[in-house]
């Protein structure tokens, strides 16, 4: 690990030379312009230049994967790919998340030497650790507060996501939070709506939380969406914690990374960081941002939970880019730095094996919206059939075996298993 | 124009039908879950859930634009694209920027049905403009601050983008403006380097500035790059206008759009908004956002001068695209919130007329880094064949016509005119 460099890998596509558009990539984002210029000197170049590190060709393709690109003269028709891995010099920006992107990325997803761009991943040298520092709860202290060990963090999201009276709400919270559930969140549609103002929210479902884990013994884990300008960020967290809450979540491509960081240096209780948008960043293969890069931007500047879809979810994702989403939030980043994945999307006690298969861990938030409080014996038997299905996989027991024995389970399958 | 929704067209793929495709867009943004769940009744549907408003086919194709689609039993092969128009209820979110963003955008993205989506416009009701105050200067402020009128505002970018030190910055800058500049501003890759840090640029160059206007009676319009994070915003803020600067530049990007809007709640001087990443969030034509939607959201949250890149730029936009761009900035939003259209990349003196002929304003920023610079005879004769540009377009005299009589012009041709 370089100290005083920060390293990019990108995927590329060119109709050029891997060489030239690897140069043309160091060159945009460091020292160059489209005509030479005065002061333009070769130590400024030595000092400044961003490197190329490595090429490594891939597959050619007969088609440009995005408009606009240029073709040199005499072109044979081919656009090449390739990992193009390049260096930064630290000093150019120093440890500042906003300035590192617009070194990494910046103006490179429009050039038109190039026919398709994608960050892969980001190397980050020690001092954006000691600016930012990341996760203060993560899975351990997520661990701590919910009091769940050993087995997922089981939850659910708040259904129907708009429209709920604040009186219905906390009525429904407090059944869940009777029916031992151990984490709900807000839609990311709901944060502080007319209808339902978040002061109000907060109030009404904390007391119903505080009153069932006074029958319980056990305090439900609410994440409140405090999504909102940089004002209402520190006011709506401030309004969670001094009710008692234990977590706030956020739209992070909503409030910016810069938002996340800002929250991270007063918050008080885990920030659940949801990713919805992300898919505009993603979804097209030669462009955007892998996830791989963009999680750890995320941990550093303060995420202690990160949506990575789920397993056969709803969504266009591949269970392959899942299970390694998941795989990347907890790799260590600095020695630390770990972020719980959440799991979510059409899931139901029946995606826990699959899921626990791929990916070997139990460190992960598991949420379903329907998929368990729709269950037809209610969320309490939902919630059940979520904890059935991941002691079913940790242990090896195949679902339909394991539900013989256990009803709740049983239903689930029935309900959910014909999709 | 409705008070109590929010309006967002899109343009949608899908191997569905158009009409299946945009009530899942309505679903999924609003009421809906993958399973029926108690508590979504009618009542709640009919107040809450988003509404489709228009569909529009356009034509069909036989690839997805995107990964991930899924298709229905039998389908035909054609993935079929359309406008389709939603509206989302404003008590939904409120006139939030932040939630908006959850709401128009969110998940959709995602979504199997889709093999394509990207927001083209929104309409938004007045509640915003009540909540977001817009640009403070825009056109008429920035004009009154340079003391140009009639013409284009005309300036450069810092060359070599990166690396100088603080005294040849300054020294530069001086130069510059005593060569009646109207305006410079800071590379987007070099905000607050550990180098040449801004404190001391800020001191530098409002020197450097001060003096070249006792010396011609014209204070140069510098726009220091303040990017940074949320605490860094308003020091790097106050530090621009203790010195007596008149603009400040972010990436809004790498701030978003709650950066900017917070910024925008205590800036004194006008804000020069930088679009890099933004090739990330459209070049898949197929995903992300049009400008025209993205503009309104950044001139709401408070940008001055929005970039649009420039005619026959070195990027992959089609000149329709930015002529496009330079018309929304300054078509009015709420009756007002006017933003100047910065034109930039790969320009020089000759890319004036052809600008003019397809806007037909002189109401922009043209910005040239080397077409300027690096003249044959120095930045003052490089800026003022910028001028001579602008000049025969407004009155309608071919380039080299105009250039016989004006050896500035002449020589700017010969050295940028080749390409």
């Amino acid at each position: 690990m370089k100290q005083d460099r920060v390293t990019a890998v990108y995927l590329v596509e060119t109709a050029y030379s891997l060489e030239r558009a690897a140069a043309s990539i160091a060159g945009e984002q460091s020292t160059g312009t489209f005509t030479a210029v005065p002061g333009e000197t070769d130590d400024l170049k030595q000092r400044h230049g961003a490197r190329v590190e490595s090429i490594e060709a891939l597959e050619e393709t007969d088609t440009p994967s995005l408009p606009g690109a240029k073709t040199p003269p005499g072109h044979d028709g081919k656009y090449r790919r390739g990992r193009v891995t390049v260096s930064f010099p630290l000093h150019n920006f120093g440890p500042s998340i906003p300035n590192l992107m617009s070194a990494v990325a910046g103006n490179l997803y429009e050039l038109q030497e190039l026919s398709g761009l994608r960050l892969l991943d980001l190397e980050l040298p020690d001092a954006f650790a000691s600016r930012y520092t990341g996760p203060k709860f993560g899975i351990e202290g997520t661990r701590k507060l919910t009091g769940v060990y050993d087995r997922p963090i089981l939850g659910t999201i708040v259904k129907p996501s708009i429209g709920l009276t604040t009186g219905e709400l906390s009525d429904l919270v407090g059944k869940l939070a009777r029916a031992g559930m151990d984490f709900i969140k807000d839609d990311e549609l709901n944060a502080n709506p007319p209808y339902a103002p978040l002061a109000d929210k907060v109030e009404a479902v904390m007391a119903a939380v505080e009153r069932a884990a006074d029958a319980t013994g056990k305090k439900l884990m609410y994440a409140f969406n405090i999504t909102g300008d940089y004002d209402e960020l520190r006011r709506n967290h401030d309004l969670v914690v001094k009710a008692g809450g234990t977590c706030v979540m956020v739209s992070i491509l909503s409030i910016g990374l810069s938002g996340l960081a800002y929250l991270n240096q007063f918050s008080e209780v885990p920030i659940h960081g949801h990713r919805n948008q992300w898919g505009m960043l993603t979804r097209s293969p030669l462009l955007g941002i892998e996830f791989t890069a963009y999680q750890k931007l995320c941990r550093l500047a303060g995420a202690d939970h990160l949506h990575v879809n789920g397993l056969n979810s709803k969504f266009y994702e591949s269970n392959e880019s899942v299970v390694r989403s998941i795989a990347a939030c907890s790799a260590p980043l600095f020695g630390g730095y770990k972020a719980m994945p959440v799991v979510s999307s059409a899931q139901w006690a029946g995606t826990a094996p699959a899921t626990y298969a791929a990916t070997g861990t139990v460190d992960v938030m598991h949420l379903a919206g329907g998929g368990m409080l729709a269950h037809p014996d209610g969320p309490a038997a939902g919630f059940e059939s979520m904890k059935l299905g991941w002691e079913a996989a940790v242990q090896g027991i195949p679902l339909d075996i394991y539900a013989a024995q256990h009803p709740s389970l049983q239903k689930a399958i029935e309900k959910y298993g014909k999709g």
